[in-house]
């Protein structure tokens, strides 16, 4: 059998199994892990991400900037889960290649990160590689006791809520690449940085359920569908978009295939939720500057995407390594 | 500059401002960090390890060998520390071309070693590379409270002692590279089976310092005598050598070179520890079956090596990634 591997298929016939005895990775169902052999008064959700050169960034990417994408897309897990980060440990694999230079502006990207986000580096790794450059992290935050949100816990009837801005990082990642040109690089650096909604936490103690969007926002809502065991409706004209990602959606030509790109493309790092009805006000109190939108549904049905009132069915859900 | 960047240098200057106010930490000095944030009746202590094909291992060899190696060298350092594993999250970036039974054989070294050392999956992400096959793993394990054993703590006087046998490792890796021949393959699996010296872990209570010898017994024995402020001679006579290893010595000419090969060649996977002369006798009668070899002892000189009563001087003290 050498045809391509499913991503997904391999996480849960092959890697899942080996979470017995461990409730506390979630059947790996969930974007972050609770450390167990610790009392619930010390609660610690932990997570690990890695990013490759080439494929979750670009080669051209200023090490400063790839740092804090590292730091971030950590924090993200961390951010929808309502934990408070702290620090981290770190593995990487530089290129032979990688000078002095170019691991000092590393560094100095760390460092911004961690003041910004009130982290320490607690340990890792450093090795060579003959590849590309290779980074993971595994990203460490404290939650009150039962005070993670998981993607599981949804109810039919509960509202999903996304916030920030969808589509940008994809929309960021296509003008790096030279298919649209983008005069103020807003977009660009929607890809480069994302913006972990750590200040989300205190609303998510009103959602039932949460997860990060980073596959996209139709695969990361039906994650939490899944997860709740229940099916969605998504509508497609309420996706939140950036005044640069309206602009870009005016251009095409397809209004339902652009929109499910965007919702597709992943790279978001914003936080989907489903909150109940009756707790949307106490949820939107909380959220701050952060747009809330309310994209569709949590149901007893299936999972459905519509746009204009038209059901609309997507190749895929979202961006599968 | 672009001259090739010394990995302790980058750790050094630009990584270890990095976990200022994380005293858990260690300055990055130890094999192993603490967790903060949670009481000392619940102490975790956590390592990141990261291995990269035709670097820490072989394209030829098994992909269950390698998922049993990415685990044994994050046991080895839990080990040195006195911890009790139970858990680690994983990152693992595959070649396009790893097919399901690859992946198959992959999950089957982690079940196996999982049984083995009683651990679970709490998490982590896949990834795909266009480069060579890269995989990290944070290993947790816990400790009594104050009970991880430390580099620091060691004191002139105190006797070097370590597992098992050096320079297996490095030896299996020439091996299989070609550079001799081996008929009953012992060394070979030496270096791609490392065997985590965790029955060690009541013994080092009567350790005053100890370190996972990976780098090379001299720069790890060095690691010991530096965070305690100490110097240390070791004795390449007393060198515990496999019967393997002791043929291969008998067939080298410059025996003083050949067993500094042997103390900087890396790969051990052992446990060096410094003990205090009236400490030993308690601490030999808890070290069970895996033999404990002195080798030398802390003193307030330099770092010296001897053989027959003669100084030498290794070019290197150990690898250097």
């Amino acid at each position: 059998m050498s045809e391509p591997v499913d991503e997904f298929d391999w996480i849960a016939r092959l890697l899942r199994p080996l979470t017995r005895g461990a409730p506390e990775a979630f059947d790996l169902l969930d974007d972050a892990a609770l450390i167990p052999e610790i009392d619930e008064a010390n609660q610690i959700v932990v997570t690990s991400d890695c990013l490759v050169e080439g494929v979750h960034f670009l080669a051209s990417d200023r090490p400063d900037m790839v740092a804090r994408k590292l730091l971030r897309v950590n924090l993200s897990d961390l951010a929808a889960k309502g934990a408070v980060p702290f620090g981290y440990l770190m593995t990487v694999a530089w290129p032979r290649d990688a000078d002095w230079r170019r691991r000092q502006m590393f560094a100095k990207g760390l460092a911004t990160d961690q003041g910004a986000f009130g982290l320490s580096l607690l340990g890792g790794d450093t090795v060579s590689t003959p590849g590309p450059w290779t980074l993971s992290a595994t990203m460490m935050g404290r939650v009150d006791p039962g005070g993670m949100v998981r993607r599981g816990g949804g109810k039919p009837g509960d509202l999903l809520v996304v916030s920030g801005m969808i589509g940008d990082g994809w929309l960021g990642l296509k003008a790096l690449q030279g298919e649209f040109t983008e005069p103020d690089s807003y977009l660009v650096r929607r890809y480069q940085l994302p913006e972990p909604r750590l200040g989300w936490r205190v609303a998510l103690r009103h959602a039932s359920a949460a997860a990060d969007v980073s596959d996209g926002l139709l695969a990361d809502a039906g994650h939490i569908a899944t997860a709740s065991g229940c099916g969605l409706e998504i509508e497609l004209e309420r996706l939140p978009l950036s005044p640069a990602a309206a602009r870009w959606l005016e251009r095409q030509e397809d209004q339902a295939g652009a929109r499910i790109a965007l919702a597709t493309g992943g790279d978001d790092y914003e936080i989907v939720c489903a909150v109940a009805p009756q707790a949307l006000e106490a949820f939107q109190a909380e959220v701050g500057a952060v747009p809330a939108t309310v994209v569709g549904r949590l149901t007893e049905g299936e999972q459905t995407t519509r746009f204009q009132g038209e059901v609309v069915t997507p190749d895929r859900l979202g961006w599968s390594h």
